[in-house]
C-alpha cells in the first residue's frame, strides 16, 4: 500500500515507482506558490511522487457520472472503478497510436486530446479533438483488436483507463448494459455524419462560424456572446479539415462581415441571428445543435 | 386471406389491394419474354397483383443471413419475420424523408438507396449509397424518435421492414443480440471515419481511384481489372463529395495517367498496382481494406 506524499507547497500525490527527478513528478506538483518559487526543490524529500490521490470511492463517483456508464449498477461500477488507473499526461504525449494492440479504454477527464492519422505520405486528417467525458475511439474498443487512430494530448489532459477485457467481460456479464451503450454509439455516429455532410457543403467561412456557434455559451442570447477558443489555432484549423491560412483567412471574413472581434483566444460575436443565418442556410439542422464537445 | 396471381408469362405475385393499373404492378411482372411482347395485356385478367410472394419461411431464412441478425435465436427470427413487410420501389422513389418519424428498420435486400441530407439552401449531401443487405440508417432507428436523413431509391429497390417498436422490444427482451449489433454498428463507424479520412487529405483523383480499387472483384488479381460501375455517374460524383464536372475530370486524369479505359459502366484497370500506388498513399489504410458496400 502506498503512502501519501504531501509536497512543501500543499497538495498530495502518490508514489509512481520510476526514479526521480521524472517529468511527470514535476508536473503532477501542484503549482508552486509565490513564496515557494526560487527555493530549492532540493531541500524537500526527493521521493517519486507523481500520481494525484484518487480515492476508489471518488473514482466510482466520478465514473457513474459519466454518460457513457449510465445505468450500470453501483456494484459493476465498484469493481470497474478498483481496476481503473489515473493518470495525467502533458501536451504532446502520444496515448496510443493507430495500429497498436486495444489494452485499455481511455476517458478523457480533463484536458484536450486531439485523435487523428497518419497517411503513408505523413499527412495527419484530424478526426475529432476531445475534451472530458469523453471515450477516446470507444469503436475500435468494442470492435477491433488495435486502435484504428493515433491518440495525442493537445493540452495537458487527464484520463481513467479501464482494462478493456474487463470492459468487455463486463458487457457479457450484464448484457442490458449494451442497450445503453448502443445508444451512445449511435449518437456519436449521428455526430460523425453531421461533420462529413458540413465537410461536403460548408464553405470554409461557414464551417469556422458553425464550430464558433457550437461553443456559444448561451445560444439563446440576443446580446453579444463571448467566447474561448479551447485549443490553438493550428488545431482548430486541423480539426476543421482545412490548412492554417485558410483558417484565418476564414476568421479574417467572418471578422469583416460579421463584425467578430479576437483578443488571444478571446472571441465576441456581436449578432448570434446573422452569424446563424450566414452558417446555418448550408446546413440540414436547426440552431442550437448538438455541441461537438458533447456527442457521448 | 390472398391468392397467388400467375402472370400469363410466368411468376407469382400478389394482390396490392390498390386499384388497376398501377405503376408497381407494371414493375411487379416478371419481364415479358419476347413471345409476349407485343400482345396486349387486356387479354390477361385486370387484376391489381404486384407484391411478389416471400414464404414466411424464406422471410425467416433471409433475414437470418444479413449480418445486421447475426447471432439472433430461430424462434426470435421466426417472430420478426412474421410481422416483416417485404416491398419493391422504383428509382426515385422517396422510402423516408429527414424529420420523418421512424416506424420501421429498412433493410434493402436489392438495388441501390441514396442517403442524403438536403439544407435549407437546398444543396444535397450523399451520406451513402447503399445496396442489399445494408439497414438503412441503423443508428437513427435506434437512438431518434426521427429520421436524420432522407432515403431515396437510386436503382430499382426491394426491402425488408421491420416495426420499429418490435425491433427495439426484441432488444430489449433478449440484450445479449444488442452485443452483436455493437459489433455491427461500431464498423460502420469506423469505416465514416475512413469516409472523413478520405475527404480531408485525398485528392479527387485519388477519392476516385480509392472509389474504384474497392469495387474490384479480386484486389489481389496482377491482370487487368475489369469492373461495373454500380450506379449513374452523377450519383457517384455526389457519394464522393464533388462536381459531376470534378468526378468526369478526375476519371480523365486517371484515364491519361494509369491508362484506364471505360465503355459505358464497365471499366479496364491495367494495372492495380500503380493504382494503389497512386491512391492508397494519400491514406492511413493499407489495401485491400474494407468495402464501402460491405459496412454492416
Amino acid at each position: 500500500m502506498w503512502s501519501p506524499f504531501r509536497w512543501p507547497w500543499g497538495g498530495i500525490s502518490r508514489p509512481c515507482g520510476r526514479r526521480w527527478p521524472c517529468r511527470q513528478a514535476r508536473l503532477w506538483s501542484p503549482p508552486m506558490p509565490r513564496g515557494w518559487r526560487g527555493k530549492s526543490l532540493h531541500k524537500t524529500p526527493h521521493v517519486p511522487y507523481h500520481t494525484p490521490i484518487m480515492t476508489p470511492e471518488a473514482c466510482t463517483l466520478t465514473l457513474q457520472s459519466l454518460p457513457l456508464f449510465q445505468g450500470f449498477p453501483a456494484e459493476v461500477m465498484k469493481e470497474l472503478a478498483s481496476k481503473t488507473t489515473v493518470s495525467k499526461h502533458p501536451k504532446g504525449h502520444m496515448l496510443f497510436q493507430h495500429g497498436d494492440t486495444i489494452k485499455h479504454l481511455h476517458i478523457v477527464t480533463h484536458g484536450w486530446v486531439k485523435v487523428s492519422r497518419l497517411t503513408e505520405e505523413g499527412d495527419e486528417a484530424v478526426l475529432d479533438v476531445l475534451t472530458a467525458p469523453h471515450p477516446l475511439q470507444i469503436m475500435d474498443a468494442i470492435a477491433a483488436p488495435a486502435w484504428g487512430a493515433t491518440a495525442t494530448v493537445a493540452e495537458d489532459a487527464g484520463f481513467f483507463s479501464l482494462p478493456i477485457n474487463l470492459f468487455k467481460a463486463t458487457l457479457n456479464e450484464h448484457p442490458h448494459l449494451a442497450l445503453g451503450l448502443l445508444q451512445t454509439t449511435a449518437k456519436m455516429h449521428q455526430s460523425l455524419q453531421r461533420e462529413l455532410e458540413g465537410r461536403t457543403l460548408q464553405k470554409t467561412d461557414q464551417r469556422v462560424g458553425c464550430f464558433l456557434l457550437r461553443l456559444v455559451p448561451n445560444p439563446g442570447d440576443t446580446h453579444p456572446a463571448t467566447l474561448t477558443l479551447p485549443y490553438d489555432k493550428t488545431l482548430l484549423a486541423a480539426r476543421l479539415g482545412m490548412q492554417p491560412e485558410t483558417f484565418s483567412r476564414a476568421l479574417g471574413n467572418l471578422k469583416r462581415e460579421l463584425g467578430i472581434t479576437i483578443q488571444g483566444h478571446t472571441l465576441t460575436i456581436p449578432n448570434l441571428k446573422s452569424l446563424q443565418a450566414y452558417t446555418c442556410s448550408a446546413c440540414s439542422g436547426t440552431y442550437p445543435c448538438i455541441r461537438s464537445t458533447q456527442k457521448a
